[in-house]
This record gives structure tokens, sequence and C-alpha cells, in this order.
């Protein structure tokens, strides 16, 4: 079976997000799927992505979270308005207001999990909670205000 | 008259960071600064942190604004307690919370400048409020709780 992850149905101008745009080849190449109730994103870092020597710098999980966000509104409001998914009619989010608290130090190595439980559905406004963890230890908890792209967004 | 950034203080250990260490080839390099009671870093995105295009994506603005809290707490607790900065007795702060509010999308192009107002300074933990803009523009704002790292960190 062949599941794909909702930026895998963005149309090609909105799939070029550094974090999450499958035709951005520099970026992280972000992917979110349901499980269950619950969406998750899995990332490993890169030696790169220090912060302290052993540990992942903050900018990259607020990054995760950012883009684990936006995927996961779009999942959540496709669900809520029954829209099938298919290449490339998802819609596509971007975030109003992010909240990250760094619970502890986020260790090199281990693949990152993210998981979203969707709070919140309002018209255009999808709200979304997540944890990070790595090797099931939780290291931060977020919240993401994701709002709705104009379907006109970016055409003269 | 060589005026050096914060960062420039960190001890090599604490200069590693992908948002704004010295030592990272591959990051930002992040450099914040005085300006009066002010603090402000200055960074200018290339085009692979896209978001939708001719933006920045939103990891980025997060990204920068978590160094330019832990930079402006370091400023401000050396300040507060007449540390006498040299290379390398910086203190070093890592983000405890980070709020992000996206006011607009971030164009592609300019420069993008971060100024942090200091709001709290209370034993261990610095507030620091940013603004980030673009051609003076303001794109977003964000709140840091930065906590001093404890001396003996990372050693056995």
């Amino acid at each position: 079976m062949n599941i794909k992850s909702i930026q895998d149905y963005y149309e090609d101008r909105f799939a070029h997000c550094y974090g999450c745009g499958r035709l951005n080849e520099y970026g992280h190449q972000l992917k979110t799927f349901w499980d269950g109730d619950e969406t998750v994103s899995r990332f490993t870092p890169e030696e790169k992505h220090t912060s302290l020597p052993g540990f992942i710098y903050g900018g990259l999980i607020a990054s995760l979270i950012d883009c684990h966000g936006t995927g996961s509104a779009a999942l959540a409001y496709a669900r809520e308005n029954n829209i099938k998914l298919e290449e490339f009619n998802a819609p596509r989010f971007v975030t109003g207001a992010l909240n990250v608290s760094y619970k502890k130090p986020t260790p090199m190595g281990p693949e990152l999990e993210v998981r979203g439980t969707i709070k919140e559905i309002k018209g255009r406004k999808v709200v979304i909670e997540a944890i990070v963890s790595a090797d099931g230890d939780i290291c931060a908890t977020g919240e993401i205000i994701s709002l709705l792209v104009p379907e006109n967004f970016g055409q003269k």
C-alpha cells in the first residue's frame, strides 16, 4: 500500500518550503501522515543541526513543529471537509502563531517524532498541539495556529 | 573600532549552534549586538529558505528569534552582572520557551533585522521580546524565555 504524505498532495507552487517542500532539494522535506486521529512526522537531524554539542538546536525543533502544524492542519481540514486527497488538490496552510516549550535538550542521534493533536477547526483556522520526542522521551511541546492560504494567493 | 558580537565571546564548546555558532560552517552564524538598550541581529536569507515562493519559511524566522533571544539574554546578563566580555567568558543561555507571531509573509530578498528588548532579568532567567522586520516592515514578533546554562554543563 502506498500511503502518501499531505505534502505529496500540495500544488507544485506550494511545495518549495525549506521545512516541508518535496521540491526543495536543500530542505528538510518533512512528511506528515495520519496515525489514527493523531498526525505524525519523523525527521532525523544531521550533525550540523547542533546547538550545544550532543543536542539539536532549537530552531530546528521550532521548524519541525511549524511544518508539522501546517501539514496537520491541511490533513484535518481535508478530512473535515470531505476532500478526497489526490495530486495536487491539498489545502495549503501557513502558520499564524507558533509556541514552543523546550522540556529538555533534544539529543543528537535518534530519529525525532512529532505527534499532533487537532484541537480546533474553525473556518480557515486550525489549531494543533504537537509533541516532539526522541526514543520516546518528550523533548518539546508546541502549539500552532494555522491559517488556510487563499486560493488566489500569488496570482496576478 | 572593532565591536564584537556576543557570539564571538562564547567558549568554543558553546559556539557550534547551527543558528548562531561562529564555529558551525554550515549554519546561520547569527551575530547579536547592543544598539543602545536594544539588541540587534541581522541576517539575509538565501533562496533555499523559501516557504511559499517569494517568502521566507517560518522555521527560519523562529530560528532567528530563538538565537537572537539567547544572544540578547547573554548580553543582558553580562551587563547586569558587570561582566566585562572578553574571549571567551560570555555567559551562555538556551531557550526555555519561544513564542512567534507571524504578522505578514516575510519577503525574500531584503536583509532581515531582529530587534530585542530586555523585559526581565531574574536569577538565571532572561525574558526578551523580539521584532523581525524587512525594509522597516514588521513581519513577525516573538518572546523568548532564556535560561543560563550551568557552568558544569557537559562536563563529567
